[in-house]
């Protein structure tokens, strides 16, 4: 790729099939993330489908601010298995050190964008550890997920928003009040 | 009302139009928040014009998180103005306390709905006061505008953000790209 | 109270005095706080004692962001309670509206002067509300708490993160190594 | 380094020395940051020293939160030049593409630490980039700074808040105030 000629100029649709592609690699599969949404959901929405919550996820993913975070995450924790990192940074996300916070910092940069109810979701399955992200976290195995473990988390915690927006619009069309809240 | 015989049930329209009445009833025009848009975003898209930043800022206007913020900030100025805080929290309000920060809290949660490209340009605003921040930040007048001043900066900044997205859509849309990030 | 004679200016001691009484009016004891923060801890450190639990929610309330975020939450919770608020509004907060996310916001406002580390522990006792979260979060009961029960669970959430960045200095001090993270 | 034999226990100085060093050899000097802490801030504190800048800089840089930024920060830099990032997101970063903001959220995580009053100096001296910001941010010189640009605004932000909580408390002491506001 020679830059002198070809001046930069994004590709949206690359950036997000790169999202999708690499979580993939990385061993998530949407219908994984769409299971920890049903999980926070299902309790208030008896009639959540596995349909309606992959759906979401994949809403989600349509988000530049989430396409970011995830390929930014991803990529640390590829160089921190290639030990390409600097010694100290590759110390800390090699071995998921507590006082590193900026795989959470990335995880609520994905959280933020439906808003602050999520935040109590991402928190509960971030510590309980349900399903994928079980074997995400799973210090054993080999690949490092200091970042992936927590970008699938509040994947879900965002689609969980989402969910919530919706379906309070839904409630309202059915009672025939006209809502104004878009889509998001 | 008699609230023990009528369910508790969110009427998004009452909400959204709340928040318009408000603003209004503040002394904020919509068409004076598009004008800080036109100021921050002219440069970067010499064509934009008047009528794009108005529909942007109505656009930032329908989301939830928006509103929830305008309606609380203009809440705590309005009972501020009416001296019925608690007298510590009367104090800080109403002299617009530099070391409180809660008005700028409840700011970068509507900025943030777009993303953290908008906090540059809020910060921006909020320093300069041009234009109606200028007459909100007016502490020689009477309202108290502790909170709306930082609301009407981030309204202006989150809309700016959504421009930045909606034009590099339009733009890949002109090249021929197929673009998936979806309208925010 | 006569403004214009006295100049406006801080006085650090009333704030922090003030957050400390009103959340003794609003029934929340210090050691209720460091009983949720002993059970978010006490399996990462099995010695840690009630009394560092106390004094490390203490600590955390000596912070100026804390204190603004408890005296403006408790503040509208009251007048929530004393149906005091713009209507869209008042419904909103007086029914804990899920939509409604100013309460995470100010919360958020406390976890973070702690760093990211917090976040997961927040959510984590929103969810579950543990010990003193259940009695404020109980709707049956009169006084509205929408926003006192997310402050209480984020105080509780900063203080694990002191403990965290303290305990880890301690071990550095005992294996001899100099530590300049400093208190916080 | 053999991980197997000896166990992972972070080592709090050499993250700090870490810190210290690679601004350094990526060409910001602390008096240069002190600078626009001094541009900041001198107009509301006239006789605020470089000197006193030059220590509030300096205790920024002691906070963990911190210095996990400026580390992967500057990390993420020194990858794109290298050109060893995923294609995507190496075009995103070594281009400083307007819409990717994980440059901002590390510079918000940052400005975080001292609490929301430093939000607004963030954003002005991002946006007007004086001093070291102009050089730093020139995509003619050869390295990529896509973060640190903004990493070196946020230190700078997070030190004038300092300031202002410091002076407060000085203001008070004269005064004959006890507070109890503690250092930050």
């Amino acid at each position: 790729m020679d830059k002198a000629k070809i001046p930069y100029s994004l590709n949206s649709k690359k950036v997000a099939d790169a999202t999708r592609e690499w979580l993939h690699k990385r061993g998530v599969k949407i219908s994984e993330i769409a299971e920890l949404v049903m999980l926070l959901q299902q309790k208030y929405y008896p009639d959540l489908t596995m349909e309606e919550c992959i759906h979401n996820v994949e809403q989600v993913l349509t988000k530049r601010e989430v396409q970011n975070a995830v390929l930014t995450g991803i990529q640390l924790d590829i160089l921190a298995e290639q030990e390409l990192l600097i010694p100290e940074l590759q110390e800390m996300i090699s071995n998921d050190e507590g006082l590193y916070g900026v795989d959470e910092i990335l995880a609520f940069s994905i959280v933020n964008v439906y808003g602050s109810i999520g935040f109590t979701n991402y928190g509960y399955v971030d510590k309980l550890k349900p399903g994928i992200l079980e074997r995400l976290n799973d210090k054993s195995l080999g690949p490092v997920h200091t970042f992936l473990d927590d970008i699938v988390g509040a994947i879900a915690a965002s689609a969980s928003s989402r969910i919530a927006h919706r379906k309070q619009a839904e409630r309202e069309i059915e009672k025939g009040e006209e809502s104004i809240d878009q889509a998001k």
